[in-house]
């Protein structure tokens, strides 16, 4: 029989699934998860997410490196925020990473305490990727999007669309959420960019003129062939067939 | 300036929004807000949403009708359950009506109890009443899927996505959700049926063996041109320039 695949609009939704044994991947497209990816592409050698911006910056005094982001912006005093850019340099390679976002990586806090048996990170950046190893992998998957402080975002959402147009042939999809992020990424995906453009959190970045190019990135499928998955409390670069 | 339109995808997310003052419309398409805009159109006098089946039936002693459903199913000992087909019946005219349903009619209550200052209930069969009451109130309005147990629903969404698609020039859109279910209703609105029969909640119909009628019958556009609206606990039929 098929794995079954499930798409979660938000966190807040996590807790009605059953996430026990399953393997979650985490989708923080604007931007989290595409920085992670860059990381890894980049040689990072492991992150630790953590959830506060005081806790990330503890872990200065163990030669991390500490990336905090709040409402789009990197918070002062700490070496990175969440932009991909800050990822791609090359002074960060064999370093370790402690990294709070607002959304991104309270998401796979939650999907660890819920008892998911495996987590990783999926972007636009590492789409192919991903989708070669979650066919690969026994567990049932929930593709679990980040939102934006718990409500529901677009660019997450067509995502968990391109996810499982990749895979519809080889899990069973009895979900509302993902046959309509199917249906929406089966619509826009040759307008994607001007698309996200009109998400809400692309016009927050408009707001704050900062970080449009990071959308564009951001959009750009598989520039960052890796794949970060939690051993512990780290992610790392998982070694797969395809990289 | 417009009024602003959000669409809440689930009543669990109803918490995050700034509900007090605002009109909500409450969408449960499959099937309590269709069966309410079939009842008024039958000329049913008042509906009392109730949470539970056993303060439902309670009201048989005031000579109230008691309507209940759970799962999909119409409990036994009731009078009716939730399929619009038995609220066609003229034998309701003029009656009192008890109410409880799955997801509905909770979320109907929790609108009011968040302080919403209208609520109303929406559905294809009165689609247009509904927009165009909508666009000559003052309020700022919430767009809330009823769902299924908290999870998003496809008819819901598709349904608050042709209120938006009608709505469009005349309210503020600052919302992904609002955003999505506009493009998806925009896309599927000739194909509704077949893509609604994919859904979860026609699939369990259809495990039921019971109610596949009432999906065909609950997306025809403006057979019950009513617009059922709270007053006080109770929802009753406004009375509309276009009826």
């Amino acid at each position: 029989m098929n794995k079954q695949i499930e798409v979660v609009l938000t966190p807040a939704l996590l807790p009605l699934y059953q996430v026990k044994g399953k393997t979650v991947v985490v989708i923080d497209v604007l931007r989290a998860t595409s920085s992670m990816c860059v990381a890894f592409k980049t040689g990072v050698n492991k992150i630790l997410p953590v959830s506060t911006p005081e806790e990330c910056s503890l872990f200065k005094d163990f030669d991390f490196l500490c990336a905090a982001e709040r409402n789009a912006v990197k918070l002062p005093g700490f070496d990175m925020g969440n932009s991909p850019f800050e990822f791609q340099n090359p002074l960060i390679k064999d370093r370790n990473i402690a990294f709070t976002t607002t959304n991104g990586t309270k998401a796979i806090k939650q999907s660890k305490e819920l008892g998911a048996d495996k987590i990783v990170a999926g972007s636009f950046l590492n789409l192919e990727v991903l989708c070669n190893w979650l066919m690969h992998q026994p567990n049932d998957i929930i593709l679990l999007c980040a939102g934006w402080k718990d409500k529901v975002n677009m660019e997450d959402t067509l995502f968990a669309g391109a996810v499982i147009a990749q895979l519809k042939n080889n899990v069973t999809l009895h979900c509302d959420s993902g046959l309509m992020a199917e249906q929406l990424y089966k619509t826009m995906q040759h307008d994607l960019e001007d698309y996200v453009r009109k998400s809400s959190h692309a016009q927050r970045f408009k707001a704050l003129h900062a970080a449009e190019d990071d959308v564009h990135f951001c959009l750009h499928l598989n520039t960052a062939p890796v794949l970060p998955i939690m051993q512990g409390e780290y992610l790392v670069s998982q070694q797969t067939q395809t990289v």
